[in-house]
């Protein structure tokens, strides 16, 4: 092992306790004080490994080791430091850190290279605090759509209020964009967050790809009345059209067992939300996923068809708003070739796999190749407090990550 | 017709003044100067009726005139002049005014009577304010609870605070409880606040009884996992689980079509509520209301055994919390008929039809026979400013009251 394991581990404890919520859980919403914290202690370990460090103007944080080469596309390794509201310790911190490791060791040996390295903590991978994830990663490439910066927080702060009180300036976003053709290649280390590793008992896992996620959000306009005095046959009820259309996702995503779609309702709000007045309107989330985006196509198109039956059986008006529909995206080849011998080389026996989650990897596979190297996660438990992947394990993954870098430094 | 439309119009539109919201709304608190100023307008009109008026320490209006015989049990009318927050001008407000003017009428006619005749405003019938209602008729029937008074308003006021700022001595309660068999009967008018009259396109319905209504909050208990990982099969979604009961609820409740029972959700709280975490608790309200014990029971015990299976189905805990349960109280069939002959004189085909809303009405079966009237409510809207039933209407119910209460005279 060339990669430090014990200083790793420290790194994850006391990141641990920025945004910390019980024993174990983490909540470090995007472009909050507490990822701000999070930032602060992430560079001082960047500088350690001899990078400079610059938080860009979409709340990115950016540590970066020169090559002798500057005028040579980066190698860009990274992930993410915020959290989910009610979130663990190591989804997305899990990415960044090992990264710094991998550079801290680099440096540590002295090895040469003339291809630069930059160590990314993307801004909001996770989304849920403007309902919209990806933001930094898809803020680099130039990918961002001009709403983004106008959606608001459950407090009606905008992402653009969130930002300036970060310190970034969202009028300058073109002076952070990276050049078409100014990243080599995009390598991400992730907690697997499902539980096929665990199950198969294996360490590490070489992503194959990122499925691709179709979020909605549907609102429901029935009418309210009395809940004790509008006879059944009368009622325009938008709760039971939203769990009529629930049980139609959960059906959807089940037709064919065993198979890798997944399909989700996991918010929901009523109005007016009284216990004896029937809901007039509810507004909730669907999240469908596949790794064959043909297959995904008709499942939404079975579900288009069935929330128009629902809503017309039970005198609903109903929208569909689509807010996210990525395709899957595929990993490089050649980069999954390094992360198996690196594997290899550990006597690691490493499966494929797909990505049920995104990451913000995916961004970045629309302006170069990338891999990404999953370590186990106990139960498949993630977004949760309970989330957990062992130091050893992820020693192990650190020393993977370090392996590819060097390899893709020889290219 | 013997009573004045007219001036029952007038009166409608001078108390709809009084804590008038919008155009056509009203938030007349219980306990609140509004609900006082309202007290004052209307004790004016019962004076003008010769009625003698008081306001007794449980925060009720009560006008009183006095037969010749006044140790015969008083034959009770009214209704209630608090509002919902975000309510109408006719709920609770028909019912006094209707009475008020049947009395007037009463006296204009220079009718004698052995009887007294009591009408009534009822302090908190809405139970909004401190989230427990018909707080004025179970109190002249001495079924208040210790807690009553104890229990506080959003602004942390008591219930015994406001009775004191209203003027009420809640020392005294004990003076302002009627007697056993000091209460002939009751009759209340009340608009419908549900379709039934609205599409059958009659002005004037004749209660059957009041529903018994059942309250639930049912938690169910999950696990939170990323959505885009976590397999279908190995999913704990507390979402839904609550769905699925959502939709057992409905179909409960219309097992027999035509049947009154009535089976709703209406309110949803989700933890943790991110589109991307399935949900890992959901807490729900559950309200099942028949007009018939026996069904009610053999249903909710149908309701106990879904949700049981159901939760064992997708691995959920779950916990039923028992909120309101009350049996269905029937109004009397001399009444009832009584009213019926009244609506045939009028040449109105009258239809018998259940209440689902619970009314003061409810309270006061406990030590009296009562009857009830109900006026068309255009569309079944009630607890909104959308309320609306026509002046004609309503005088065709004080007509109704009015012609009921003499024949109640005679008995």
């Amino acid at each position: 092992m060339f990669i430090n394991s014990a200083r790793l581990q420290q790194h994850f404890e006391a990141m641990s306790e920025i945004g910390k919520i019980g024993e174990t859980g983490t909540n470090r919403p995007a472009h909050s004080p507490e990822e701000k914290k999070a930032f602060e202690l992430a560079a001082s370990w960047m500088k350690d490994a001899k990078m400079k460090t610059r938080i860009d103007n979409f709340g990115n944080l950016i540590g970066t080791l020169e090559g002798k080469n500057t005028s040579l596309p980066v190698l860009m390794v990274g992930s993410h430091l915020d959290s989910q509201p009610y979130g663990g310790r190591f989804d997305g911190v899990a990415g960044v850190l090992c990264a710094i490791e991998a550079v801290k060791t680099l440096t540590e040996n002295n090895i040469e290279h003339d291809r630069t390295i930059e160590v990314v903590s993307f801004a909001d991978e996770e989304g849920w605090r403007f309902n919209k994830g990806l933001f930094g990663s898809k803020g680099i490439i130039g990918k961002l759509d001009p709403e983004d910066v106008e959606r608001k927080d459950a407090n009606g702060i905008s992402r653009r209020q969130a930002l300036i009180d970060f310190g970034c300036d969202p009028e300058k976003f073109k002076e952070s964009e990276y050049k078409p053709g100014s990243i080599f290649c995009f390598l991400e280390l992730h907690i697997e967050q499902g539980p096929v590793l665990d199950i198969s008992n294996k360490p590490i896992g070489v992503v194959s790809g990122i499925s691709g996620p179709l979020w909605w959000t549907v609102t429901l306009k029935g009418m309210a009345g009395h809940t004790g005095s509008v006879p059944m046959p009368l009622r325009k009820d938008a709760l039971l059209g939203a769990a009529e259309i629930m049980i139609a996702v959960n059906e959807i995503a089940t037709q064919v067992p065993g198979d890798p779609t997944v399909g989700s309702v996991a918010t929901i709000n009523v109005f007016p939300a009284s216990r004896n007045i029937i809901a007039e309107e509810t507004v909730f989330t669907v999240d469908l996923r596949d790794i064959d985006l043909n297959r995904r196509n008709k499942y939404e198109q079975q579900l288009r068809e069935r929330i128009d039956s629902i809503a017309k059986k039970r005198s609903l008006e109903y929208t569909i708003r689509e807010d996210f529909n990525s395709e899957p995206r595929y990993c490089a080849d050649w980069i999954k070739q390094i992360i198996h011998n690196q594997c290899n080389t550990l006597n690691l026996e490493a499966p494929e796999l797909m990505s049920g989650p995104f990451h913000d990897a995916m961004a970045l596979s629309y302006v170069c190749d990338y891999g990404m190297i999953f370590v186990r996660c106990k139960d498949g438990i993630s977004h949760n407090p309970l989330e957990y992947s062992s130091y050893e394990d992820l020693g192990l993954g650190a020393e993977v990550l370090y392996g590819s870098v060097l390899e893709i430094l020889k290219k």
